[in-house]
Order: structure tokens, then sequence, then C-alpha cells
């Protein structure tokens, strides 16, 4: 049925084209974001015929709208679903490899941290913009994907699976389907139809930090060992102080996108230090390493707007037995664990692997939901606990030293023995159990942290009681003994 | 300046009256439901200028819509609010005084468990439709304060404290004050537009049980002991069914309101019994002493709407300066303590006192807030907590044996110890402070019933030992006996 070409696509791919799942059916998905770009392609090879809705200009014509986005950290999860859809080539070639950590004290020096204790391991810094771009491309090779810019859902009748889009110049038009997936982001519109709906659970919640971009530049060829880098590439940079903190990601052209995680309100906030002067005498004393990295780090301090980090969870994902909910539209999580993108890749697995197994849509929307719920749960959890850890801990001896036994577990038993963060990132089994597992592992830390304390403790003790007795006994000798001493009287 | 007549007033409203902390200022109050009503008044004999706006019909005229209202509880927190506009002895003439609750079991026969082991104390039930009426009329009364309905909020842009009015034929108006209070109810518009705000923490959660409201005609006179009331008017009654119950509270008028809850979904539910016919059964077997006094129950049931319950929690409650949630608005709970009108009141109370308080409305409204925020969090987590109470524990025995320990303790030192629910019906200290004795209670009654359990059990083994031993010691003598009985061989 559709003639698309099969260039750098996957068999599985191929073998759902021209005639699948989907074959005569209309799909509209709302929202030409990361996941609904691959969503579209999905069901295209699958034989639906796609509607895709942006609301938005065309991001390849108008350039990205910058100084709002935070790079993004593609891993095991997100490489699978691209694998899927025959793009992982393609954007492992657009990313920088990160196989750990860098962290920056405040005094000086840097340390690196390896993700795993496999050294082939590794997450990809990736642009936000340029793989929506590189999606967009892809969905409009499809023959079956219709792309529209500038029409912004504002309502849905959810059961008729009928959405009203705005256009820029205020005209209206309705458009229908049988199969509506919203991909519209953490402020969704459908989303918002459907609280207005019965019964629907929902909550918004929002950390006290907020966010700013800032950048790094390249250097000169020549004027350092990482040139056309300022820093290693091979890591992500973390500047922890605390309470608040800084990160760098690597992009290709020799740049780095740094964002700043600062409270909202109080010390060190972006109420406190608001201007560019504050902001250079901040970072003199706070980030000295990277004042001399960043030449316009007033300019942008003062351009880039701060954003706002929120979760987002919802029940039920999907109404009227033809809307869903997906991506940040179901559950909008914060983005230290660098999983939004990828988590919202998985939901498009799930959501294909679920209208391929049953035929009728409400069925399939049922099995979606009921696949992914928990995991958007758990995973929104392990985002919120790693900005604690990324903040707080990666600088301390202690992080480092459960990482070391992490990583020396996993090395003497690989089989039984598997980090969270090689869970999440590197492994692709559920996020709902990686979550299990990293509570049982707590315990089990927590439990070893006592039974060493309290092995120490006790050597102590015996140490001390030694002491002691040495020294007593050369001074004084102990009872058993005195009858030696004290003889009967004659 | 206010030429209000002093009738049913309280020497503290007329002491606001004529020339208050409001003088001159401009209030809209968006609804005119209780809270609403309340707040127009207080304010009015403050010397503000209050715009009370309603998006129903003028319920006087139209009469109430029916069918969908839970019977009030009004206790010593709403009285309080009530005694301040000098509406507290209108009220209480309009309710019926419940000193505590009337348990059904499935097996025949009824029993009463007092609220408090004050006998003086109760609970008022009251209709919400001749509350809210009663109410309006007193708004009304006030010169200062102008009411009109049929205008529904549908937006409000917070900075400038102008909200968007919609009239039934489409007609769009704005109006702006210098104070705007949300009093819109669980779904308000106001909220809605903080909502679409930068940082808003919000949710709503709906309970697994919905509600149906049924009928309990008049007796004849002369039929019954209670008559015209077919069952003790001085009672709610309840008929806890473990997952679900019902419950009926009378009115003056010889009728009881019942109210079922029953969860949405799986035995007994709403699902499972829709129709009259099923309905009939169900009561038959799992309500029976209902069932003769219940002559509508298949009309009342196929009639009366299924309705939601649902905990909303947002923060902040104010935005803009002068634009601030109040009741239900800001904090929707469920029904099960009888506190929803009782908190909104205190809202009422609380606002009226910040305005006096702060001649700034910006500051009034940040310390109306920071004084309810934490008290309605505790009343939503009370309420839900109640419902557990009420349909699972009211007919067990070890709740009843808790309640006489309860009442005792608080007979026997009541100067130190005072029940939970005597602390939040019969109370006026912050809810937060109720539910902090609440979590300390609980724990002296686990503590206390595990010590029991311990002493019963060594009671148990010495009681054992003891009748073994005498067992033994009857049957064959112990050992140091046995040399009386052994005779040394001849």
């Amino acid at each position: 049925m559709t003639a698309a070409s099969a260039e750098g696509r996957s068999d599985e791919a191929r073998r759902g084209a021209g005639g699948g799942a989907g074959a005569g059916r209309r799909a509209l998905v709302v929202g030409a974001g990361l996941a609904g770009c691959l969503l579209a392609v999905y069901l295209a090879r699958d034989g639906w015929k796609v509607a895709l809705r942006e609301r938005r200009g065309d991001p390849r014509q108008a350039g990205a709208g910058g100084g709002r986005s935070i790079n993004l950290a593609i891993s095991a999860r997100g490489l699978q679903a691209l694998r899927r859809a025959g793009l992982e080539e393609a954007v492992l070639a657009e990313g920088v490899r990160m196989p750990g950590r860098m962290i920056h004290p405040v005094s000086g020096g840097t340390f690196f941290t390896p993700y795993s204790a496999d050294p082939t391991r590794a997450i990809n810094s990736v642009s936000r913009g340029g793989l929506n771009r590189l999606l967009l491309d892809a969905a409009e090779r499809e023959p079956l994907v219709e792309v529209r810019f500038d029409r912004r859902a504002i309502d849905c009748d959810l059961a008729r699976g009928r959405v009203e889009f705005e256009s820029p110049g205020g005209t209206r038009e309705h458009e229908e389907a049988d199969l509506v997936v919203a991909t519209d982001g953490a402020y969704s519109a459908i989303r918002g139809a459907m609280q207005r709906s019965e019964r629907f659970d929902y909550s918004q919640e929002y950390l006290g930090h907020g966010y700013k971009e800032l950048h790094v530049p390249p250097v000169a060829a020549g004027s350092g060992p990482h040139a056309p880098w300022a820093m290693d590439p091979a890591a992500l940079h973390i500047w922890p102080r605390g309470g608040s903190m800084m990160i760098a990601l690597p992009n290709r052209d020799g740049s780095f996108t740094c964002t700043l995680f600062w409270p909202w309100e109080g010390p060190a906030s972006f109420a406190e230090v608001a201007t560019a002067p504050q902001a250079r005498e901040h970072f003199r004393r706070v980030y000295p390493d990277a004042v001399p990295l960043m030449p316009t780090l007033e300019e942008d301090f003062e351009r880039n707007p701060v954003g706002a980090l929120v979760t987002v969870r919802c029940r039920p994902w999907t109404r009227g037995g033809r809307v869903a909910l997906l991506g940040d539209a179901a559950h909008a999580i914060v983005p230290f664990y660098g999983q939004g993108a990828n988590a919202s890749f998985e939901d498009c697995e799930a959501l294909l692997d679920a209208l391929r197994a049953h035929p009728e849509v409400p069925a399939a929307l049922a099995a979606y939901e009921s696949a992914r719920k928990e995991n958007a749960d758990a995973i929104a959890a392990l985002a919120l606990r790693n900005f604690i850890e990324m903040r707080d801990l990666a600088g301390r001896r202690s992080h480092r030293l459960r990482k070391w036994i992490e990583h020396l577990l996993a090395r003497l038993m690989p089989d039984s023995f598997e980090p969270l963060y090689d869970r999440v990132s590197f492994g692709t089994r559920p996020y709902a159990e990686a979550l299990a597992t990293a509570r049982r592992h707590d315990r089990g830390f927590l439990v070893a942290g006592w039974v060493g304390a309290a092995a120490l403790a006790v050597l102590l003790l015996v140490g001390a009681a030694w002491i002691l007795r040495e020294a007593v006994g050369g001074a004084a000798p102990t009872t058993p003994e005195e009858p030696t001493t004290t003889e009967p009287a004659p």
C-alpha cells in the first residue's frame, strides 16, 4: 500500500509497512515534538493514515526556539525505539558519547566517575532541536504522514475523537480520527479536555528550582587537550553545590550547552542572583573554573529566561476509547535522570505493540496504559531522586564509595547485581522494576552500613580493652594472678 | 456609611459596620454559594463595596437543583463563623441536632454511639439549599452588597483582578476589583486561570466511590415513636457495609436525606447495581431495615445521578496580589467528616481577620493563605480517613471499644484528653493540631493494644502453667512427694 523508501529501516519496520495493523485507519497525532514524530513514523509504517499537527511553525525553517533547551541524554531505551524506525545510527551520528560524569568541586580540579562498570556503556548528548528536525524529516518521508504546522489544539471532543485547532490567524478547524494521540507536551490541551471530564485524577507539582541555559563555545584548535572542546567532551560535567548545581553537555560542534539549576527563592537563587553583574560575581565564587570558559556569561544570563520544572501525573491516560496521552502529555518529569525523551520513545513502542496486539482501538489503548502507567510513575520518582544525588551527593566521598562498591559488585557478580544507573540507562527492563530494585539496594546499603559501623564499634571496643589490659597488666597484676603474690601467712 | 439594619447582628458585626477596614474599596466575590454569601456579609459590614456574582439562577426563585446534595453537618467552627454575622440562631432554628451516630447492622437492630462524652454536644443537620437561601437573604440585606445571578466566570486576568463573565445568552462582560475572591467551588474557573499561570501546584484526586441521594419521607402522626420521623431524628444514621455505606440525616419536616456511598466499579457498585429492580433486590439483602421506610426507592434510584467525590489541593491560593481562592475552590474535600462548609466558613473568618490586620490587600492575602493552607490539608486528610472509619469500622466491636475508652479518658481527664472527633467538630483549635494529636493517639492506642495483648498472653501462659501443674499434681504426685508413696521394701 505504501511506496515508502526502505532507506535506513530495520527489518521490523519494513515488516510493518504496506498493510500492517493500521491499514486504512486514520490517526491524528497532536504535537510534532520528539514523541509525536517517532509515533507518526511507526503508525504510517503499520498502514495508518497519519495526520501530524504542530502548534509551532516548522522548526527547520524558522530556526528552533533557543535558550530553553536542556540537551538530551539518549540512552538504551531511546536507542532501541529509534532502531525500530531505522533511525538509531543517524541519531548516534549527531550525538556525543558520555561514558561518565566529570565532577567540578568548588575547590578546583575535577574527577571522573564512570556511569557503569562496563566502560563500553555511555549515554549520548544530543541537541533537542537537532533530534526534532531529524525526526520531522523521517516523518515527512513517510507517504502516509501529512504534517501541518501552526495548528494549535485548543479542545477535544473525547467521545468522538474530534480535535479543535486554531491557527495563528484565529481561524478554527476540526479534525477527527479513529485514533487520537496527544503528544502535545507537559501543558497538553488534550489533557486539559480530559481534566474537565469526570473523575480524572491529575497533579502538577513544581520543583522549587528553575533552570537557565548558558553556553560554553568551542575553543581554537591547539588551545587545549580537548580542542575544539574547552573541556573533556567524553563526560557530562557537573558542578554540584548542595542546594543547587550547574551541568554541561557536549555538542558535536565543540560547544557545551550548560544548564543552571538554582532555587527560585532564598540563598543563591534566581531571585538573589538576578542581574548580570551579580551573576558574574556569583560565578567567580561558586563556579570559578567555568568562568574563563564562558565569555558570554553575562549576556546569556540576562537574555535567557528561567524555566520551571514540573512533574505531571494523571490517570486515566485514555478517554472515550480513541483518545490517548503519550510522552510529557501523560507524564512530564524533571530532567535529572535524562530519561524524559527515552521514556516517551518507550511509550511509542508500547502503543505500537498494543495496536498490533489488539484489533480494536479501545482495547489497544487500555493495554497501552496498563503497560506504561506504573513505569511512568517510577521514572518520575527516580528523576526527582536523582536531583538530590546530583546536586548534594555527587561531590561527596560517601557517594563515590557507594559507586565504587556498586561497580565492584557488578564486576564480581554481573549476573545478579546491576546498579540502578545501569538498569535505567543501559537496560530496557521496566522502570518500575528498576525502582523496586533500587529500594532494595538502598535497604541493603543501609543495613551494610549499620553492620559495618557495629563491627567497627566492636573492633574498637576490643582494641581498647586489649590496650587497657596491656597498660593495666604492666602496672598491676590482674586478679587471677594475685594468689601467687598473696602467700599464706606462715 | 452603611444604613444596614442591625437585626440579628452580634456586637462584633456591628462594630465592623459603617467604615471598617474595607472602607471605599471594591471586592468581587465570584460564587454565591455558602462561603461566598457569608464572605459578602463580612466584607460589606467592614465597609467593602461587594459585587457578589453567581453562575446559576437565583435559587430562591428557581428552586434549588435537588438530587445531588448531601445534607450538611454544621458544627462548632461553622457556628462560630455564623455568629460573627449574627446568623447562628437563624441557622440552628432550621437544623436538627444530632448528638451521635445510630448504627444499623445488616443483621437488624440499631445501636447509638454518642459523638462526645459530653451529652450536650451535637452536630446540626441542615439542608444545603435552605442554608444557601438564608445566607443569600442575609447578603442581600446588606446595602453594600450587589448580587447578580446568571453570571458565569470563565477567565481571570490575575494581575489586574479582572474577571470575565458569560451570561446564558452568551454575552461577555468584565468586572474588576481591588480584591477578587473565588468562591466558585471545586471546579473553580478562577483556579483554572491560576493553573495556567506558572508554577501552580495542583492536584485533583477522585475517590473510587460515588454518591447518590435517596429519600425517607415523614410518617403519619402516631405511626411510630419518633413520628413524623420514621427513625430517631436525634442521630446521624449509618449503615456501614465494609466497602460501602448508606447514611441518613434528618430534616425538620420529618424526612431524612439519605446518601449511598458505593464504589463506581466492582462488587456492590453503581456499575453492578444499576437499575431500579437491581436496587430493590440489593436493598432487600443489604439494607433490609431501610426498605420499608423508602416508598420511592426505585424512582429515586433511577432519577438521581451518581455524583463524584474529589479532593482538590493547590498552592498558592493567591495570585497577582488581589485574587484569592476560598472554600472548595481552594480545597475541595470529601464529605465524611461533615467539615466542608465548616472549613469554608473558617476561611471567611481568616480572610476577614487578615484584611483587618493588613491594610494592603497583597499582605492580607498572604497572611490568609499562610493561616489556612496547612489546616485545609489536615481536614482533607481527616475527611478521607473518616470514610474508612465510617464504612469499615463503625459497626465493629473494636471501634466501639476505642470510642468507649476515649470517652472514659475524656471524662477522667477532661483537661488533657480530648478525642479527635471533639477537637474537629466541637472545638475551634486548628485542624492541623487536631490531626497531629490524632496521630499521637493512634500510636498510643497501638502501643496500648500491644501491651495489652502481651499482658494477656503472659496471663494465659501463667494460667496454663498453673492449670497444668494442678492437673499433673492431681493425677500423679510431683517428685518431692514421691518418697511418701514409694515405701522402702520391707
